[in-house]
């Protein structure tokens, strides 16, 4: 915490380091070992305009003794060791700058109990939300976080994933009880008991919520749940403007109207999922709002939020409380990503994820608008505005370095703004490689300086997901 | 992380170093620097059976930089730092074992921006809860974290504070946004920009939140806030047994009643309530219940909560809408502890904590009771049951050198009782002193050496309220 020591220097193992370790592992887990291509080139999957940095091999853990037995190996070479789940994330965090083994979470997929009366579960890190999901229906439960993609839990733990539902329900931070994890010296950690609540020490469990595999490897969450509600209504709201959209939403929050969901779409994004989705939304800013609660309190926060839109020259605000309409709702929002993709064929969309608090959001989302124009690059508005939170999609043809340069403008000139309202540069997807850059603009150089700290005090010798997050 | 390096020694610092020190910080802060014994004395307050151990010097604090100051000379001497705010911690969290230099945050008192169109408010550490709550009146908002003791904000955020609203609106985990702190190193590190949410990197507000001033001194806080609720019902609700009432409690959490506060008092500690708060509530155990929401709401919500606990042969569930009847109820639950010691004039009142899943309450208050029976001592016990957490509150005669140790031995059976179950020994005090030697059987050698690792990493030289969480 003094004056920082030189950074532990982190190079790629050389060609005998990776054969021992490759040898050792393929001792202990025979065909499970994989160093196809292929299958490398595929754990190092990006979703975006991140360069693909395969690892040298990928073991497929069935346990939590596995994954002790793989960091072990890996740590006395010295040899990175990167964590994968569905390889949904968005900044390159399953990459393998420096090589090493990425560890396929897929195969611990097992729910290993529900605690219906405490309101938890402990799962393995490679269920899905949607697998959780479906587990917990017939208890009337469910596990609200939802980022839209079909990610791992344990992703989802480890970059502090949110998505559509958390400005009622919180995000990952809000909704783990604790975790098991393995330590960079094969330690396997229980951050905290399963009480609702503890003031027992250091806060573990969120040390590694969002720590993104660069402290150890989540092996066991147990997650917090909710009582699927009696009632759920959804709908659709149009508005004159992303500012009059944007003030509405600021007002429902304040009034203390317990919103689920309160997403906006630009006209731009709007159009975009129309024809993606096969809708007939109307092709202006439009904000889709969703509230959990008993019949009638549904219907009464549903008619208040229809008030409020009206002050801001919003609506018809139209909901429906039928499954299959709300089913067809969200599934246009969780689908931005391939609509924006369907807007331009042959472009690859680049995801950005700034959030501000919300009395900033207006003028945020409106200035960043403005410069998209004047860059002259396409780039579809949504967001988790209930959350001061939402995504620019810049298209970009990989082959057209001007364009690349302009879109890379955008997003430094986004990013500063966000920060200079307070805001952060990322609210759900987290830092991963790309957005490295930024950290010390949002945090100054103190809070840099104790995260690095951190990060060298747990894994001195940098094995676990280097080159993420902060650089040591 | 590897093998525990050698314990960075702590001892108490001799005497030329003590003058050194006090004539520095007497140098830069004139009579701001206090060394009368009872000035002293009074800052290592413990309210419990923990012996005071007073610091070396007492100096008044108002600013940040005041704080990073008077730290810089600490390191410098390798002087310990104990942060005080109001005194109402209950684990010696105050204490300085090793001498050191006390701050008081008192004069740190200025509430100092309140965002109502983000539900937030910027706080200095010395602003207490009923003063925050005072200043946020008219804007139709408050701060929930309500933990009895009207204790400072900063004190709240290091013990991980929560009290009888955490049911509903969570603990300060949860409610603080953002922290200014002063570092061992004399670092101002700011731990998150003031955005709702954010995944950029690593969770230094959680990490500070529940250390208990071991890693730095809190300076500023940013805290979530509340809307008033348009309507609130209160009530009590007696129950043939302790068992009868906590099924009503995991009944009433598992069906999604948004209970705002569930409090179990056992017929011991209402008798004492009646007593000292000249009530005249049933004596058998007894729920206190409410309800935050809009009229018609907390109607349905009171009525659906009569049924749940008349299933369980509870009842009648008397709620109240007015102010003066809610407030007086409350009242006498937060005076529990002067109830208590009420109860035996002359006797010490030792607070204890621990927290359990929901599902195993029942149990675990059973048990405890015939516990507290068979080993011939006093101890009412009252709870904030939808969470888990439960106190009991023996009662001692420190002349009593048998009854000590009865009641040492009913401490930790307790504690082990609950760690048994799957739960912790503190839901919300915290560690401090006393509860050092739960930290292994709760956490396990491994979670226990991460968080040494942590504290040594971050404060080398321990100068931060030296022995105190874990020991290095």
């Amino acid at each position: 915490m003094n004056a920082p020591s030189p950074a532990p220097s982190r190079e790629r193992p050389g060609p005998e380091t990776v054969d021992a370790v490759i040898r050792e592992l393929t001792a202990q887990f025979g065909n499970r070992v994989v160093t196809s291509q292929a299958v490398r080139e595929q754990h190092a999957s990006t979703l975006t305009w991140v360069a693909n940095q395969p690892p040298d091999a990928v073991v497929y853990a069935q346990s939590t003794e596995d994954v002790q037995a793989i960091v072990r190996v890996c740590a006395a070479h010295k040899m990175p060791v990167v964590a994968f789940g569905t390889g949904t994330s968005l900044e390159g965090h399953v990459n393998a700058p420096f090589g090493g083994i990425s560890i396929d979470m897929s195969g611990m997929n097992k729910v290993l109990a529900v605690h219906a009366e405490d309101l938890d579960c402990v799962v393995q890190p490679g269920v899905t939300r949607k697998a959780v999901n479906e587990h917990l229906r017939d208890q009337g439960l469910f596990f609200p976080i939802d980022p839209g993609a079909d990610a791992s839990l344990g992703g989802m733990a480890a970059t502090r994933a949110s998505g559509t539902n958390a400005v009622r329900y919180g995000t990952m931070k809000d909704n783990v009880l604790s975790l098991t994890a393995v330590m960079p010296n094969g330690d396997i950690v229980r951050t905290s008991p399963r009480a609702r609540k503890t003031s027992a020490g250091y806060d573990l469990t969120r040390l590694l919520v969002g720590s993104e595999g660069t402290f150890g490897i989540i092996t066991e969450l147990t997650l917090k749940l909710a009582g699927i509600p009696e009632a759920i209504s959804a709908g659709v709201c149009p508005f004159p403007s992303i500012k009059a959209a944007c003030d509405a939403v600021i007002v429902t929050i304040q009034s203390g109207l317990p919103v689920a969901r309160i997403e906006l779409l630009d006209e731009v994004q709007v159009a975009a999922c129309n024809a993606y989705s096969k809708l007939t939304l109307p092709e202006t800013p439009l904000l889709l709002v969703e509230f959990h609660g008993t019949d009638a309190s549904v219907r009464e926060q549903a008619e208040r939020f229809g008030e409020i839109a009206a002050e801001f020259e919003g609506g018809p605000y139209e909901w429906a409380t039928k499954a299959e309409d709300r089913t067809r709702l969200w599934q246009a929002r969780h689908d931005v990503y391939w609509a924006a993709v369907g807007m331009r064929p042959g472009a690859r969309v680049i995801a950005t994820d700034v959030c501000v608090p919300i009395s900033r959001l207006a003028e945020c989302v409106d200035a960043t608008k403005r410069d998209i124009v004047e860059s002259g690059i396409t780039a579809p508005i949504a967001g988790h505005v209930g959350d001061g939170n939402f995504h620019t999609s810049p298209l970009v043809m990989m082959d057209d370095p001007d364009e690349i340069a302009r879109v890379t403008g955008f997003i430094e000139r986004l990013v500063a703004r966000a920060i200079a309202m307070e805001g952060t540069c990322t609210g759900e997807h987290g830092i991963g490689q790309k957005k490295m850059r930024f950290m010390e603009l949002e945090h100054g150089p103190e809070a840099l300086n104790l995260m690095r700290t951190l990060k060298r005090a747990i894994d001195p010798d940098n094995i676990m997901n280097p080159g993420k997050v902060v650089a040591v």
